[in-house]
């Protein structure tokens, strides 16, 4: 059983053909976040605080933190700001910095620039996911070497140097490739989580259908975990997330073990909780009844990250007075 | 491709692998509603009916006519009404015409009483699917004559003499013993379709995961259709509609072709859509589109029967306009 093993300080995360799924929230990107990359830009980290704790207590396992930001005034006055291997790497050591000290999940590190990937792995504590290598051939050289000198595992999207195939036996043959160059770099399989990439089912009708076997196929032939850009699958229809609460349980279903999301969505997390329990991945349904109590606060009129803070505090609580063991609610 | 055709008087549905997924509608049942067993025993059927257009508005492709009411009042003034072989037989043949009367969608014969079935086939235009044989040795020997007698589809539930198993190897075996027996009276695989049982995930954490492969198995090695009492799954569980609204694009994705329940519940029926989306059968997705403006409706305030209702009103007067083509809106 394919096993990949992600740690924060304290805290061990596994995802894997047996596991819950597991849920990488995507909140702390400023790509396509202007307010968000101007906050950095001044060095404000309010938001980017705020998205790591709610994300944690909607349910997310794992941060993915992206540090592709544009510093538009800086720019201006200073041209290096125009190089993001100026901009990102510094950007990364204080995002990763700020983060692990208020939550304690592991992180995924998410940058197109090596040296944002390297500052992220020195500073981060325990074993965080590296995002991403590619087939690329330029790719793979700068990335795996990282990934085995730092022993971690790596998010491997099946694009390569002739760009996104709508084949997906080509993109089947491209994740092939990396699990392979990766083996020659001495790192193995159960360490790359592979993307298959999920195209707009509005624009492409067997999207999730390939998808779907995609995810088979990786995982029975070359025995590894997957992931994916969840809301990729509704992109451009309307009331997407009700596209998104069905594809998130058919891909449970095929084998997918984890994607990258937004956990600050109830329709998506009740999806992914009700999964996990048909998945016969939560005994006894204790998450899914843990999880109900927050739907009805919801239902009450409080917000999702609300309601799921408040779950938390009171599990806090509980565990206070020693009613609870140590495992942390997700709740 | 194995294709399963029911018939009202005019209109075809097609429960198949490569078909949107079947969803017939469980209401119209007197077991466990004593309300409208009550009803019935009175000639009411104004409930009756009313359930017959909300769930065709809502979705159904295919409903459900359960004959077995229990009439307590007539029972106490003459006995003859304790049998059920007495009170089932003509009440089916009038259930069976008023429906047909007001709706126009093929009926699924629902009944325990061998009377009932056959008064039910009589009275049903078209090809109406039966339901069901067991089994069980008697029951196959009841119903499966009738079977052939009709030529229509019969569902098939995986339980015999000893019960229902909670083996899914035992219960895939009496699924195949009921397509071999049926084979024998010249009853097609295609006509078969087979309900692998579900059982209440809260009470055997294995119950999705045991429908999941059963009903590849069943598709795979007998080239049957599927179909289930969905909500099954989640009995006795608090926020069961978010357990149903991820099980069923889980089915769906595993091959299940179909499920008696209930379609006036939104949650649901906004799973299927998306699956049948996902699954590649709604071409440009103009069905979840449609489907779309009916959750815009229900935001707006609007119940899910209503909204529903307004739609397909919508569509009959864009029809009358000339705009559409004769294919009736299910939306």
């Amino acid at each position: 059983m394919t096993r990949t093993v992600l740690e924060s300080k304290t805290k061990t995360v596994v995802i894997g053909f047996d596991e819950p799924f597991c849920v990488i929230g995507e909140r702390i990107n400023p790509t396509g976040r202007k307010k968000l990359a101007a906050e950095l830009e001044q060095g404000d980290f309010s938001t980017v605080e705020k998205d790591a704790r709610e994300q944690v207590a909607c349910g997310a396992m794992v941060l993915d933190v992206n540090s592709g930001a544009v510093f538009t005034n800086k720019m201006a006055e200073d041209p290096r700001y125009a190089d993001n291997n100026f901009v990102e790497p510094p950007l990364m050591r204080e995002l990763v910095t700020r983060i692990q000290g208020i939550v304690d999940v592991p992180l995924c590190i998410d940058s197109s620039v090596p040296g944002a990937l390297q500052n992220g792995l020195e500073a981060a504590e325990g074993r965080p996911l590296l995002n991403s290598v590619t087939g690329e051939e330029e790719r793979m050289e700068l990335v795996l070497p990282l990934v085995k000198k730092y022993n971690v595992p790596v998010v491997a999207i099946s694009n390569d140097d002739t760009g996104i195939s709508e084949d997906p036996d080509v993109r089947f043959a491209v994740a092939k490739k990396i699990v392979e160059r990766a083996s020659d770099f001495g790192i193995p399989a159960h360490d790359i989580v592979v993307d298959p990439l999920v195209m707009p089912v509005g624009a492409m009708g067997s999207a999730g259908q390939q998808v779907f076997a995609l995810v088979r196929r990786l995982r029975e032939e070359l025995g590894v975990n997957t992931t994916c850009g969840a809301s990729n699958i509704s992109f451009g229809l309307p009331q997407r997330h009700g596209i998104n609460g069905a594809f998130l349980p058919m891909a449970i279903q095929a084998g997918m073990t984890s994607a990258i999301m937004n956990p600050v969505r109830m329709q998506e997390m009740e999806a992914i909780r009700a999964a996990n329990f048909l998945m016969n991945h939560d005994p006894n349904g204790s998450e899914w009844i843990a999880f109900t109590r927050i739907m009805d606060a919801v239902a009450a009129g409080k917000t999702f990250a609300e309601a799921s803070s408040d779950a938390i505090a009171a599990g806090s609580s509980r565990r206070a007075g020693g009613r609870t063991g140590g495992r942390r609610s997700r709740g």
